[in-house]
This record gives structure tokens, sequence and C-alpha cells, in this order.
């Protein structure tokens, strides 16, 4: 686990979509985040206090999460400085970013030194088991998409907390790096050897007899050529109950493959009901959760109650309209 | 690539199922082997001659492959002495244990001392691309299963045999350990990262442009719950034109798996077809490959000829009744 409070990281960043990871703990995580860390060239803010690093350790925070993205998730050096820096003011760092904190000299010495934790979230657990299906107690639900990056942990996240405000235990388990930034645990599917998909899913989201709920964080599509032996290990490790299918109406190719068409909302139901049965008979899809933003509002609306009419199943932006109708969709 | 030839180790090896990779390479390759390296207490053979190191080195081998398989694949003392003993007399080393050859100090100092080279066949190969699923030019092969285990490979090396001798080039595209031994070449699909899977596929079977043919050694299945991803990935990454089924009819479980059936024939069939689709949507199944080790010789043409009625398609037991017709299904 990952000490909270965090200070969340922005540098020197000044594109919007690069501090993706920061934002998504000051959305996801307000509680666990004292304050943000810039220099005086960032134009950007996730709205919280800015602080220095002493600020921050005297306002409680236990880690730095350089929740950036820059070019090749290279460390640059003044992230090399800022992470040395923290160490020294006496907070833990994590990192998601390729190039591992731990294999960069300076930063490694000076965790050495001050004896405070690095934390690389893309590292693969050790000793990971080889999945085994078979049926373990517990409520779980899966969200899955028409392809990579269409929303998955952001309704993930938004369905924990619609289950918690019905008063339902519920937690969510994230299998990527943003995901595990803002759950302080999980585990990073990308990384996991291949014959550990499913049994890495198991460990993360064992059995459960408190009457909760384990939301699971999606990955991939069954759709992309490239990742879809990641999609269907997943499914069959969460064993879930309930899927909720992630959508995004904009998208006009598969992720990173122009040329390539995406699924159709059915087929992509029918593929994922279909692998999912495989350790989860009775699996059903609990939803639709649609990613309107390239629409205006009431196209957005219209598409939620078209797509909920020809499928038969709740639909909403869960960012814009609330996750009410899919919480009932998947309790069902 | 793996020097040739190989000399072909047995050890103290008392344990036929042990030496089964040893024994592929006998089988697949003996052009390549110069013979097996036993001590006084093992009582098997592979019919071949009986080579000390030094006589090996004389006769022209190049690798001692450690073709043995024992409890949890490590390194026992006397293993250890015979590949320090082998490096010493001039040799190359492999293995596929599950102890890194080149993680034993006493092995690495003398593959230092001696400049031999030490080949770890289940390493990954660093730099692996993400798959694409572009359709690239040439005649791929995929054997598939209704289980691990149950022929694959054989049924592979056997295609690509009958396929030579129609005067057809074709190639095995090893993706598991003893494959690769088998082939000198490979990727150990089970040691690749997640993301990677399809990739690697990609990459062990590139566009080819002479008319022949790459017949890609399958792993797990489809219905493996622990190891459905790695099928998943590289059914996408073959691409391939057609799929060869296996199975063994006397399987009780999935392995493994006590208590989780195995599919039926049909919807092995249909599920596999429709995961290939993906990437290669004029797929067609070439025929049934069955184990059929635990049938008398009439009970084993009986099942071909009802599996073939059956499924409207070539079947047959490589091994023993020959690759004839099912070559005429793949070129069909």
């Amino acid at each position: 686990m990952i000490a909270t409070p965090y200070l969340l990281y922005l540098g020197h960043a000044d594109d919007p979509v690069g501090i993706k990871t920061s934002r998504g703990l000051a959305v996801f995580r307000p509680e666990s985040c004292v304050g943000e860390f810039r220099h005086d060239d960032c134009p950007l803010t996730l709205g919280l206090p800015r602080l220095s690093l002493d600020e921050a350790v005297a306002a409680g925070a236990r880690t730095l999460v350089l929740g950036i993205a820059n070019a090749g998730g290279v460390l640059g050096d003044a992230l090399v400085r800022d992470a040395v820096a923290a160490l020294e003011a006496g907070l833990d760092v994590a990192a998601g970013l390729h190039q591992r904190l731990a294999d960069n000299p300076l930063i490694a010495a000076a965790a050495a030194r001050t004896g405070r934790r690095l934390h690389d979230v893309r590292d693969a657990p050790a000793g990971l088991p080889v999945g085994t299906g078979y049926p373990r107690a517990g409520r779980r639900l899966l969200t899955v998409g028409t392809d990579c990056s269409v929303g998955k942990m952001y309704a993930s996240l938004a369905l924990v907390a619609g289950l918690r405000a019905k008063g339902l235990p519920a937690d969510f388990r994230a299998t990527g790096q943003t995901g595990i930034l803002i759950a302080g645990a999980g585990v990073p599917l990308d990384a996991v050897v291949a014959d550990f998909i499913s049994g890495a899913i198991e460990q993360l989201a064992p059995a459960r007899d408190d009457g909760g709920w384990d939301v699971i964080e999606g990955q991939g599509s069954l759709f992309h050529p490239s990742f879809a032996g990641v999609s269907t290990g997943l499914l069959h490790g969460a064993q879930a109950g309930v899927l909720v299918l992630c959508h995004d109406p904009a998208r006009p190719h598969v992720r990173g493959l122009p040329g390539r068409a995406l699924p159709t909302i059915a087929e992509c139901i029918a593929a994922n009901l279909q692998v999912a049965r495989l350790t989860s008979p009775a699996v059903r899809m609990g939803g639709i959760a649609l990613n309107t933003v390239s629409l205006d509002e009431d196209a957005a609306r219209a598409m939620c109650a078209a797509l909920a009419e020809e499928h038969g199943l709740a639909c909403s932006d869960p960012h814009r309209f609330g996750v009410d109708d899919l919480i009932d969709g998947v309790l069902a």
C-alpha cells in the first residue's frame, strides 16, 4: 500500500492531458490529497492548495505522486531533481512512468539515504499464482469495453461511489497504473507475464462474504488485436456476476490502429458474455456506460435513451448523468 | 539460434516421461543429434550412440541440451556438475528448466571462463513489439486444442514434415520450451509479458512470400481458465488461414483442474474460428489431430472416422496414422 495523504505533482507540465493521473487522484480521492506541487511556469492547477515540499510535509503529506505523463514515460532532469528533493523533505515517491524510479541512480541513492520508499506502480508483483477458475464467493463487477481507453476506470470508480451511496460495501480493484495510484494498491495487468493474467485477478479480487462488491477495472477489449489476450484473462479471472460495457461513440477506429473498425455494441456484449461464462456461467450485462464528451447534452441524452431501448439495458454517461440507472441495472 | 549438432542429455534420469524434451529432439531433429550422454545408472536410451563429452566434441557436437524435466525444474548438483564439465569440454549448454543456467554461479563462471554460450529457452526475448493485426503476406497454420498438452507440438511438427514431403516450403514456429529446443529458435510464449502476446507471434511468423507455410505451435486452450489469454493472443498474432484442432479423447478434465469439463469439439471449433476471425476473416478449420494413445488400433480408426463424419473434416492421429489426410484438408 502507498502511504497517504498524497501531494500531487504537476511540476512544469503545461499539457492538461499529461496530468491525467494527478487529476484522477484529485477527482476520485480528494480526501487523500493535501495539495499540489507546481513550479512557477506551470499554468495548470487541480484546484488544490499549492504547497512546497516542506509545507506539504507539515500538512501531513506522506507520498509525492508523480501523476504526470511525458513523452516516452521518461524521467527528465527536473523530475529527478524534484523526486530527490521530496525524498529529502521526508516524502515517499510514487510513479507509473516507463522508466522506474528505482532504476535511477540519483533517486535510488536518495531513497536509501533518507529511508523513504519508492513505488513503481508498473512493476508486477512477484509470486503471482496461476488462475484456476474455481468458483469463489462474493459479488464482482467487471467493466469491459468496445476499445481501450473508453472510460473503464472512470466508470468503475463512479460505480463504486454509487454502490456506497446505496449503503453497500464496495471496493475498486485497480488493474492499471492510474487506477493503482488512486486505489493505493492493485496489479498492473499489462506488466504481468502471460501465464498469470487470470491468476493475478483471482488474487486481486479474492473471495469475500460481507455482501459487498469488488468493482474490477477492465483493460483493453476482446476486439483489440494487440491486447485481447489481456481482456480474456481478465474476464476469466474476474469471475464477475455482472459486466458493464463502456463505449465511446466518437472513436473513429480501434485505438492505435487506423483502418480497424470498432465492433458493434451488440457483438461486443455477446462476445464478452460468452468469454465470461467460462468461469461465471450466470454472468449478465448490467448496463452501458457511455462516454459522451463529444456530444452536446441533448444528443448525449438521446443516445443514452436509444442505446437503452435497443439493448434493453440501463445506459448513462457516469460523468455527465450519474450512475443511478446503472446501479439499478447492476443490482437488478 | 542454438548451435547444432546437439548432444542430448539423459544424465541419471530413470523416468521416461522426464526425458520428453531429449526424446522430442531425437525424434524430430535426428539429423542434428550426434549422440546421447548418460551415466551408468541411467536405464533409458534414445537409441543414439552413447558418447562422453569429449567423444561428442570430437564427433562435432556444439551444444549439450539438458532436455530433461525434474521435480520443480531445479538444477540439481549432478546437473550442475555435468553442465560445467560440458562447458569445459567445449560445448554450449541449453536448457528449459525453471531455474536459469545463467543464474547458477558455478555454471555462469564456467561459461565466462570458457567463452561458451548458455541458452535459457524460457527467457522471453527483449524488445518485443505490440501486435497490430494488420494483414501480412504468407500461408500460416496454427494448431489449437481442446486442452493444454494434447499434442499440438507433435501435430505441428508432423504437419511441417507432411508439407515438406509434398515439396512445399514449411517451417515450424516454436512457442514452447521443447519446441524451441527442437527448432533452435522461437518464443517461449508463457514467459512473455501480457501486452506483447500477439506482437511476439507477429514477429515469430512474419510476412513471407515464397509460397511456403509457417506452422505455428499452439499453446493452452480458449477453454482453459488459467491460460486462455495466451491462446487468444496467439490466435490474433498468428493470423492463420488454417487451424488444426488437437484433441485427446481420454482427458478426464481440463489439465490441472479436476472438476472442470472439457469443451465439446464442436464448441471448440466454433470458438477458435470466431476469435481467429478478428485478424484472419477467411480462416477455416483444416482438420482434427487426434491423440489416440489410449485406444487400441480399431477403436482409434473408428473414432477418427466418426469425428471426420461428424464435423466434415479430415481427422487422423498424426503419430499413428500419418498426416496425409490432414495435409489434404489443410491444402483444400
